[in-house]
């Protein structure tokens, strides 16, 4: 009646849309004014950290082997430069509209994966290592996102209100 | 050779064993001085952090159903209370030997569980209510607790140099 595997894939993905749930009632809660400014002194900016997640989850269409890139600019600007670079970032009202078609998007193509999907490799390792690290599978990928999106959500709850 | 469900046990266990190296590496790094201070103005300080990710670990070993707790006394200081309660802590020199040791009991603990083992009750759940919820089970609990120590692992981050 419950499978276990299907059982796991519940309680990996319940954990992601759960995460993703969170984060997107945090950058609906901020103002602009709030996203723009550093979160504690010195530290990355809400705004920076919307871009980060929304670059960082528009890659796993390509890692996860379920589509393109929405984005693909957005991961110069919020992955590979830090968040005082000098490139020109898109307006605050056009990240959120990106978060929010990222994260659709990919939601719905997470939820049509069997567990047998999930235990495929996921791009980045070749097929001859991964006979023997079959661990590295798309499973592996999805739960070091929620990991990395936590880590950011803890510092997006320090925004002050 | 790799049974999948094992596959699933390495991901799972794999991610929290990485994390806790985290959270421990930071933890060896701050001085007793930058631990005490609060990470951002008005938010918590690491010493806090670091009895409550102790205090919330330790109550696995009930919630897991492995065994009893080794600090019980943590969990109304550190998990109960914030960290501007009027409750006397511990000396920081002893939250850095417990986290230790419950990271360490923990941890062997928790490479002694098959796949069969992870998929059973914790035990907050009756066992009528599993049955119609199958997926609150041991796996589910050590995932949430992965987030939940990611989540302060970005503030911890933010401890200054």
């Amino acid at each position: 009646m419950h499978p276990q595997t299907d059982i796991v894939v519940k309680i990996a993905t319940d954990l992601w849309y759960r995460q993703i749930s969170r984060a997107s009632t945090l950058f609906d809660e901020y103002t602009d004014e709030q996203l723009a400014a550093e979160i504690a002194p010195g530290k990355n900016s809400g705004v920076y950290l919307l871009g980060h997640l929304t670059a960082v989850h528009d890659a796993l269409f390509p890692l996860l082997g379920i589509g393109d890139k929405l984005y693909p600019e957005l991961f110069d600007v919020f992955v590979k430069s830090p968040d005082k670079s000098d490139l020109p970032k898109p307006a605050t009202a056009d990240l959120r509209k990106y978060w929010k078609e990222v994260t659709k998007t990919l939601n719905d193509k997470i939820a049509t994966l069997s567990f047998n999907q999930w235990m495929e490799r996921h791009t980045s390792i070749s097929e001859a290592d991964f006979e023997n690290e079959p661990q590295r599978n798309r499973l592996s990928v999805l739960l070091s996102r929620v990991a990395h999106l936590t880590e950011h959500i803890g510092q997006l709850l320090w925004i002050k209100k």
